[in-house]
């Protein structure tokens, strides 16, 4: 039986992005995103929503560029800190004593102890309501080494991502793994 | 020790999302998609990102409508199928069994079998490389009775939703709770 529960930004599941920019004196600044994910492959796109009020907001339409840093879950006090306090009002990287990095490839900082680290340039502005989705063209994605199978790809359990949960506000963990795409549901198209 | 591995579709967590739509003669279709997520919060808002060629593109430039289905783990055949075969050339509900139900909010089917589905109205479409993105305005979600909390809040351990890793090709469950959002960073905020 269904119950119908109205219209609530719930989906399963949430990412745990750390968008990182540069704010107009040059100090580094992160901010936690959970309205987001890849939108496009040819060329490779990740969109990020922002409120015009925020700090991110101002340095991305100034720089063009941000990063998407995914945090692994042994920094789960530092991703939600990002995502409470304002760059307006506190430097971040000091206050949780993690390094801004500047990208080689697009004005923004990455953040070199989370293991994942996506470099973008804006390519798309969209106004959803009252958020701005930004579309980044991903120009690098650098990756921990430790963090990559053998045949050099980014290994979901040595990058131990986290999940974000829309209904309960909690951070999860990745689980275990299921199937492999492309394969399993072979047996319906017989 | 950072590589960097280029310009790639890499970032974890992506979601398992069926979208759910009608053809012209009437017939329901499903498509996976991995390429979306929550873009807004008011309205409440989802993205989904599809090629041209699709069956679903079709479908929602002409019906200004879909579902977004949430699959649990137990139907990761059914939802790996969805994402194999075209609608142009099958007929996904007949092949897998699922039942197709009219939304009561939008011209689009949802899917009975899985535990939460989400009615969308298009309110926005942006060309983004090779792929459409469409904004859905949630207008209604719907849940099964028995995958909600005390408080009618979708409880994500009994959703039991998938997520999709871009990097492997493979369904993986949601593991552990972490930590409450908002709260276990204020330590930094001191």
């Amino acid at each position: 039986m269904k119950k119908s529960i109205g219209s609530k930004t719930i989906a399963f599941p949430a990412p745990v992005f750390i968008i990182g920019t540069y704010c107009e004196d040059g100090r580094p600044n992160a901010m936690n995103v959970a309205w987001g994910g890849i939108c496009g492959s040819c060329p490779p796109a990740i969109a990020i929503s922002v409120r015009k009020q925020r700090c991110t907001y101002d340095n991305i339409m100034r720089t063009n560029a941000f990063t998407v840093n995914i945090p692994s879950g042994e920094f789960v006090k530092e991703a939600d800190y990002f995502g409470i306090v304002s760059g307006k009002k506190a430097d971040k990287f000091q206050a949780t004593g993690l390094t801004a990095v500047k990208g080689d490839k697009v004005n923004a900082p990455f953040i070199k102890e989370f293991p994942l680290n996506i470099e973008c340039k804006v390519i798309g502005i969209h106004e959803i309501g009252e958020h701005t989705q930004f579309v980044g063209e991903i120009m690098d994605i650098k990756v921990d080494q430790d963090c990559l199978d053998e045949d050099g790809t980014p290994d979901i359990s040595k990058v131990d991502p986290m999940i974000y949960d829309t209904a309960a506000s909690t951070y999860n963990s990745v689980g275990k793994m299921l199937a492999k795409a492309f394969l399993i549901g072979k047996e319906f198209a017989k």
